[in-house]
């Protein structure tokens, strides 16, 4: 079914994505073009304390004009290991450090156009400490039980994918 | 917590994405940029038949050189209501007409860098009749119990944001 690439230019190079159009032969013959968002790809962290609490961060998003409520996340560095940009991550966002940090799975954010890969990870026996953001990150730490999350789901007030796919794992697939 | 918006260039202009990058004010001062990539929105449905068995289709995604297993799923042409861009995009990538389209919640795909937001629906009393994709579509109806999939989103055989949520949020949240 894949189709192969006849010519590829790139259209735009930023510090966080790059752009390509891609010229395809079609798998049933015929050519289309293919707009796609390169992206190093991220990891996401649920961080649960001992007492079920989830550790969320409230930031402005100016893709979307908003301010969200999400789970710590991040991109990856070139050739960073996704486990280790974790451990950075949350200590970086949250202040805390993660005695436990387990493989959760992962997703593709938006397979349509956006090579972004995202893997998730369920962070316990968490450490305080002081956080360490980056310049140009504004970020709100929010502590709430983990059994709170499925109504912020429902009623949108946590809305973004990362968020959604690594609360339902905990709570659904890892039944906690 | 906003950013304002100091200028704004528009560096790609697509048939399916724009990108643009932002100079902003940082609420604390100080300035930064942000690339956005720009998408007019899209639907996705959690499709059920009678038998709680859900309709998948298995397509190439150039953007991650892999065929992916999803819900249904479009964009919406500039304008269009989510609802109608549902009942067409589920017609024209499995055949089904749904007698019944209920709003299942939404989503940002990746707010850090991309202004998609994604409308879900679940839809039932299915109708079979032809499908009618796209000229550079190539897609597969797979029809599954409904009940399988946890183990397909767990083992990564299911694996974008959009089939995730919505499968997870019809058997978690709705309780199906």
């Amino acid at each position: 079914m894949a189709e192969e690439t006849l010519s590829s230019q790139q259209v735009f190079q930023g510090r966080l994505i790059r752009v390509r159009v891609d010229r395809v032969r079609l798998p049933g013959g015929g050519e289309s073009s293919r707009e796609i968002v390169e992206h190093n790809g991220a990891v996401a962290i649920v961080a649960l304390d001992g007492e079920s609490h989830v550790l969320l961060v409230r930031q402005f998003r100016k893709a979307v004009e908003r301010t969200l409520l999400e789970i710590p996340a991040g991109t990856l560095e070139p050739g960073e290991d996704p486990l280790e940009c974790a451990h950075r991550e949350l200590k970086e966002e949250t202040g805390y450090a993660a005695g436990k940090m387990e493989h959760l799975g992962g997703f593709y954010s938006a397979p349509g156009f956006c090579a972004e890969y995202l893997t998730l990870y369920l962070a316990t026996d968490l450490k305080p400490g002081p956080s360490n953001t980056e310049f140009d990150e504004d970020i709100e730490l929010v502590r709430l039980p983990l059994s709170q999350t499925p109504q912020l789901i429902a009623s949108g007030a946590i809305c973004d994918a990362k968020s959604i796919i690594g609360l339902l794992s905990v709570l659904c697939l890892k039944g906690r």
